[in-house]
């Protein structure tokens, strides 16, 4: 093949690196929820599944139905798609032109870059601060051509959240023709009571989308769920610009399922906050350097190379994500498991 | 909202129109299976669904596998798609240019020129002849812009195809900086000896790719599954452009043991090729005009309002297509069902 028959913009792009996935080991890379699928989800997969020859609802209705009861929204300030990213690349075809620039923090999920590459924007990469997005350089990084800005709270890998306050005196500085994307997909793992309130500018129809998934806290990753909030007429073009049937009946019943599944959600975010808390203990204990977190994964700063120290794990049999992917090849990211792989994982550090 | 926000591209992108499904009606509106999936899937996903909660394999290893043995092709000659869809937009990712050429045949499936739009390409259509792909007017069409040209075979909504003979004639004509896309989401279905040998140009490395599916045959519509054929460079890029995660864990699980259910196969190809019979001698008795098909669905040529005509099927039962969404406002498509239901349309008709 020539390779000039090649889109321009997609040449330099890197295909994504996933979390290790080995079957018998111990796998914390990839932020899954330890305890499995919600099993409410599991019984509305059952049931699904003698219609799976028929298309699905292109518009995932039921599920935008009961996320308008869960947020208190009206249903068409809601998007479903194909997973999260499903609704970024989207995003980027309803709204990015050739040459708009896409604020992005550096050293985070490497979607945002490749959506905004795919769509000719240019990504504009801001600092990360002790290792925390910092609102006020991505302020400082707003020209006339900026479009988007994609924030990530709680921050991927790093764990870290902007708080309220920080959020609504970054808005005051946001133009109108600027859209803010805020990627929670750790949201529901949030011990903070200073987690920003996002909705609140979405019902004053300002330009902001937060995207939550299915994939972390209702452990249903593979399946492929995710859904976008944000003002109806913001979202409307994303509709037509999708892919017809982009979410699966399966993944739609399960979601639908998992929202009402009280008891595993209580027992997931009850073993996130005590593994937490076991972490730090033991990472103080060993003088390791890491980062408070309001997700369901911790940030460590080993300062000796990651790749080295990943590949050491995985021969004793645990999982865990060098983040050399992601710019920080001194560091690492552990997903927060069950007790005993938690334990395992601290004393192979030892 | 601000409309100006709006990518200038796709403004005019009109929504997708999907086949109604109401449940309690005969549904032969979306080609779908009418003995439902293959049984032999469901299985497989009721054994992955303990997994649900780890990400999906992001190059769906074992499905590329199996198709590489299928098709006797090695398995970096396959790419997997949430649907074949997702596989044109990715495609149209990795290739067009701004003001690349598109050639597309009118009155088809919409997403061509959906997937055309999003990347800036310019659509250019190519009238049908007799209701038929017209393969020399669209050669004729090819200029120094063409960058991809788009056929189905078998024909959407019409069902017709075009021979081994024509096509190789017409790829005599086609010069290697374009790509041509053969959507062969029917091909399970064809009885005719002459249907032509895709994979024949794709192992000579021409620029070929052939899509297939398993929503229509297998009767996996529902979990979201496609796949393209194609030589190994040219599929290379797709595996960057696409989301990392596009095919969930049950689809993929679901296609590997489709693609060996023999009985259920069989069962569906007879069904269908026993269907089509049964309609071509009743619709001759009635003086009805219709195009002989090789796919699971039949072009009637109603010569009045088709809307009119799919509303009162609906009120008394049973959901066909009306194709003014494909821009013959006085034909229907009627997917092939089961005995009962074919016979139930047709009493209708009289």
């Amino acid at each position: 093949m020539n390779e000039s028959l090649l889109r321009k913009n997609i040449r330099e792009i890197k295909a994504y690196v996933p979390g290790k996935t080995i079957s018998g080991l111990i796998k914390l890379a990839s932020n899954e929820n330890p305890f499995g699928p919600s099993p409410k989800a599991l019984e509305a997969i059952k049931k699904e599944t003698s219609n799976l020859h028929i298309y699905p609802d292109q518009s995932s209705n039921k599920l935008r139905e009961a996320l308008s009861n869960k947020f208190s929204l009206p249903a068409e300030c809601f998007v479903c798609g194909n997973g999260s990213d499903d609704i970024m690349q989207v995003l980027a075809a309803s709204y990015i032109n050739q040459g708009d620039e896409v604020i992005i923090s550096k050293n985070t999920f490497s979607v945002y870059e490749l959506v905004s590459k795919i769509y000719d924007g240019n990504a504009v990469f801001v600092d990360l601060k002790e290792f925390a997005v910092d609102l006020g350089a991505i302020s400082s990084a707003i020209t006339s051509k900026t479009k988007i800005i994609f924030l990530t709270n709680p921050n991927n890998p790093t764990g870290t959240i902007f708080t309220a306050g920080e959020f609504d005196s970054f808005m005051k500085n946001i133009p109108e023709n600027i859209i803010v994307v805020v990627d929670e997909a750790y949201a529901e793992f949030v011990e903070s009571k200073d987690y920003p309130d996002v909705l609140k500018y979405i019902k004053q129809g300002r330009n902001v989308i937060a995207l939550r998934t299915f994939s972390k806290f209702y452990g249903l990753a593979g399946i492929r769920i995710g859904y976008g909030i944000g003002p109806k007429e913001l979202l409307a073009p994303l509709f037509k610009v999708k892919m017809p049937f982009n979410v699966n009946r399966l993944a739609q019943a399960a979601a639908v399922a998992a929202l009402d599944d009280k008891k595993f959600l209580e027992k997931t975010f009850k073993n996130n906050a005590e593994g937490k808390k076991y972490f730090y203990s033991e990472f103080d204990k060993l003088e390791i350097d890491y980062k408070k977190t309001e997700a369901n994964f911790i940030f460590v700063n080993l300062k000796r190379p990651a790749e080295e120290f990943a590949k050491s794990m995985v021969e004793k049999g645990v999982i865990i994500r060098s983040l050399q992917s992601f710019g920080l090849p001194q560091a690492i990211r552990v997903s927060i498991g069950l007790p005993a792989q938690n334990k395992k994982f601290v004393s192979l550090l030892k």
